[in-house]
């Protein structure tokens, strides 16, 4: 997507140990216009991939809610965030499952209530990055808990050098990111639109 | 506002000690046509409040984002979700401030970098609750660190019962609230439309 590839390449900051900032349009502050459109590309290309039928977004809090809404505005469909931490509105019998967490150390929790994520649900899986895919295949887990359907994965940026796509390969689903970073050394961010080219 | 009086009146429940359970469309899964309404009607009632010129939208993480992201949309300006926890990619520097958490237990801080919150900005503040009023409080406090102006304050469920309106009329700007709790014994939540009558 050309609008978020021209953002990362005019503000995103290479923090080092693979960390990229871009926390002026994704991981703090949200460009309303560029969240809105990326949400609308998702679509596009999950129906240009065949994938239909969709009942449910689910993502994980923090970041990833900005861009499962507005895909889930573009849908016309509800959106669950898997919590982090456990609030007390959430009943016992819930559905967790783990992930490392990339930028903030340790592992993460990720819960979702049965009440919102059925059997029936047909899902699409979004999220801001994908690097590794432990994220990914955490909420994946909690997907097949509940029997529900994974039918296709949208993350905004992704990581080619961590290797998560190859790494969410057994899922069978399409996995559509709309930007991605091959590599990123001291100033220089290599990154591409996966739609040209 | 209608719509979120009546879903509150169908789905709400009272788990006890002033707790409201919204998690089918405000805490954990987001209905996506109510979420984008609600923020619309939050542009409209601050427009009719005479609150106008607004640069930013700030609100805390988790579940201020996705009304804040809708009423962004709305006005096309960016969005500041503060962080409760930092991430490694928020640069020392950055403004802090605490609050208690009122599901969780404990004190929660909440940071904000100041990249992206300036002192020429005007900014309203928009959450999911007004309870107390201790969150919206720390919110503001961190606005006022920055050197920006708070224009207004707009949350989706205000419980009355809780006197946060009365704890925040010192700042002296325009509160908005789409829904008003007033009492829940057991079942009975009694809640209104404050645009009615």
């Amino acid at each position: 997507m050309k609008a978020l590839v021209e953002r990362i390449r005019k503000e995103g900051r290479n923090l080092g140990r693979g960390i990229l900032k871009v926390d002026g349009f994704i991981n703090h502050q949200l460009d309303p216009v560029l969240t809105a459109e990326m949400g609308q590309e998702f679509v596009r290309r999950f129906a240009a991939a065949g994938v239909t039928g969709i009942t449910k977004i689910i993502t994980a809090e923090v970041s990833g809610i900005a861009p499962a809404l507005t895909t889930a505005i573009a849908l016309s469909v509800p959106v669950v965030y898997a919590r982090k931490h456990r609030p007390i509105t959430m009943p016992e019998g819930f559905y967790a499952s783990q992930a490392p967490s990339h930028t903030k150390g340790g592992i993460v929790q990720l819960m979702v209530s049965p009440e919102y994520l059925l059997p029936s649900d047909r899902v699409l899986l979004i999220d801001d990055f994908l690097a590794t895919g432990k994220t990914i295949h955490a909420l994946a887990e909690l997907i097949a808990e509940c029997g529900a359907t994974l039918c296709g994965i949208g993350c905004l940026v992704e990581k080619s050098f961590e290797s998560g796509r190859t790494q969410l390969a057994h899922l069978n689903v399409p996995i559509v990111t709309l930007a991605i970073v091959d590599s990123m050394e001291g100033d220089a961010i290599v990154v591409r639109d996966p739609n040209e080219g």
